[in-house]
């Protein structure tokens, strides 16, 4: 179906919405025109209605702007599940990678598997996302790894979006690891060569995983320059499992976003400040990971960086389609204050993609929103383990 | 409805069955007779049926014995939203006990709502604890604080579990906090003289609130010890704000747990597993006060203690019906193997509230499973945000 276009629809009885552009509303309506948000405030405050508006009872719920998803890996194949079971049962990453597990046993899976597969395994993803009140998503690439499986991937990525009424960002993630039979430097020339194929078959952005263990700076600067001048957008996986440089990097070039940040420090923190750069956090794979630290919010907040969230949807590291359960660790183990967490998913994440349609409801904004399964937006936080969302609208369509 | 007493179900194409009393079966089968499970075994070796039983179809699922929760306090009244926007905030614990919040203004809720308002209320979280895969939960009261408020709570919990298929094991927590108007000493008499009435109004167990803040280990020695004279088996809240000396109590008194335990060290641990005290952890109320060390397992596991799991469901630090969110949190959190913490979450719980009856599917124990979302329990422990359960069956019958 792909996002609509524009549908019309008059929301009513909310109990209070979360507009991000202005201070929350009780007892509020919302107007969608064209797909379009056409005007919201207190109910009592609604103008005459015209024509046959469809409508959506809120019930009394929360509705916030749809969910913002700054950082997804969705189309893949396999599972993970015997890394998980092993890295919990003590045995050492580097014996998980030995036996075949890890990234590359995901990157087998997902070329053996076949288009209609991936589309499949990938709509799913995306409907469990909308389900959960995500309405705009990055999805990566990134389990191809050469040239034409990157490029697939990139075509799964434009089929879900055709088939689906969430609206995606796609990014060309080439230099997601160095395929194991490859060497390093050919890899990345490989990976700038595939650039302008890339941005053909739809691709936005490109992204690096710089890090111990995956590509270096010098090799994420190459990939991510000739991206720039290629007119694509850039971001960065920075600062996870170590401090190489990459926040640097990502100041440097001015990426759009930095993301994961689990060792993050004060100095980087205020780099991304600086250089503009959001700060893409993403709380379920720290936690899935286990990292012993949950610091990078406070050193953010401190330098008033601009904050984002994200799932990091994957299969080995955050398998995770919701926004609500990213947006209470944000509160939980980050400590931010709810409304901050509510803004990072929302606004903090648009800005992550250079969007200013979506993220906010106000008017003129995309028409997409969620109802809460609650009276309140702390009650989201505060639930754990319960249905968070209701109901989900996309360019003034329900879809869920 | 209460739960069941006794349904005849046939259990097919389950794709791995957990028993816990034997290794997993994989393409299993499972037979109830009369609420008791009467047979299982690998799918292949299902003897010949006999009339006309009633058939669940798992689709190749895994199948596990229904969660035993082991800690809630689930009748209460009135929100504490505002206590979490505050604590977020950055708000003193003791500037929000001061404006009126905390426990106490979940007590004065609770004493101003009526009986059939808190029915209600804790027969939708009883419902919502069933859709999660919980078929037995102890549950507390502890918000009503004088001696009628406290027995008041019993009926409820009772009328809630006649009115659900949940089993439940109603525990009298009137030393839960000492009400700001009235005498320590007096309260902790109080306590103790309502014993015979609690019994008679259908507690099995007495619980304590022994920490920093709460009742000395002394004052718990007197409540406890008075219970277990009256023929009621104990528990105690134990070392989750500070080490004062209670998981010294529970095994010196020999409850049949000691629960929280946030701040346990290694010695603590030990006397536990000396004196047979199973150690009930509450991963989902850690995260929401936001502790800062996940160190309770592994001194559990080191000295060979046996665990258990609860949602510790309130109001105030852990609001939360499910089980598998306390299981996923207990791996990814906790560092706890998939195998022991379904092993915690199941016959670990039913220990620590001395049953022998539930928490396993072995052949005489209650018809009592869970279905879940997944093929894999390893991948209920993964995939986060989603739904985990698709059927709850109690005593051979389908609740949800």
């Amino acid at each position: 179906m792909s996002a609509p276009a524009g549908a019309d629809l008059l929301v009513r009885n909310i109990g209070r919405l979360l507009p991000m552009t202005g201070p929350p509303v009780e007892s509020a309506a919302l107007a969608i025109q064209n797909g379009l948000v056409s005007w919201y405030g207190p109910a009592a405050d609604l103008p005459e209605r015209h024509g046959d508006v469809s409508e959506l009872d809120a019930e009394g719920a929360c509705v916030v702007p749809g969910f913002v998803d700054a950082h997804t890996h969705l189309p893949w194949a396999g599972s993970r599940r015997r890394d998980l079971e092993e890295r919990l049962a003590g045995v050492p990453y580097e014996a998980i990678l030995a036996r075949g597990g890890g990234i590359h046993s995901t990157v087998a899976a997902t070329r053996a598997a076949s288009f209609d597969e991936l589309v499949a395994l990938t709509t799913a993803r995306a409907r469990l996302m909308l389900a959960n009140g995500t309405t705009t998503a990055e999805v990566k690439t990134g389990y191809g790894l050469t040239r034409d499986d990157e490029l697939r991937l990139l075509d799964v990525v434009a089929a879900v979006a055709a088939g689906t009424a969430l609206r995606v960002e796609p990014t060309y993630l080439g230099a997601h690891a160095v395929p194991p039979d490859r060497d390093r430097a050919d890899y990345v020339a490989e990976v700038v060569a595939t650039l302008p194929a890339a941005q053909a078959r739809g691709a936005r952005w490109c992204d690096a995983f710089c890090d111990r263990g995956a590509f270096t700076v010098g090799e994420a600067r190459t990939v991510l320059a000739a991206a720039r001048d290629a007119g694509l957008g850039t971001r960065l996986h920075a600062d996870q499992l170590a401090r190489i440089g990459a926040t640097g990097l990502a100041a440097e070039l001015g990426c759009a976003s930095a993301d994961h940040l689990d060792h993050l420090d004060a100095e980087g923190a205020q780099a991304l400040a600086a250089a503009g750069v959001v700060a893409v956090l993403l709380p379920a794979c720290t936690l899935t990971i286990g990292e012993p630290t949950w610091d990078a919010a406070r050193h953010l907040r401190a330098a008033g960086a601009t904050i984002a969230l994200g799932t990091d949807c994957n299969p080995g590291t955050s398998w995770c389609e919701s926004m609500p359960y990213v947006v209470q660790l944000a509160c939980l183990a980050y400590g931010l204050p709810v409304a901050e967490a509510f803004r990072a998913a929302t606004l903090g994440s648009a800005q992550a993609l250079r969007r200013n349609d979506v993220g906010h409801l106000g008017v003129g904004a995309r028409g997409d929103l969620a109802v809460l399964e609650a009276e309140h937006e702390a009650d989201l936080v505060a639930h754990l383990g319960a249905r968070p969302v209701r109901a989900t609208v996309v360019g003034g369509v329900v879809t869920t």
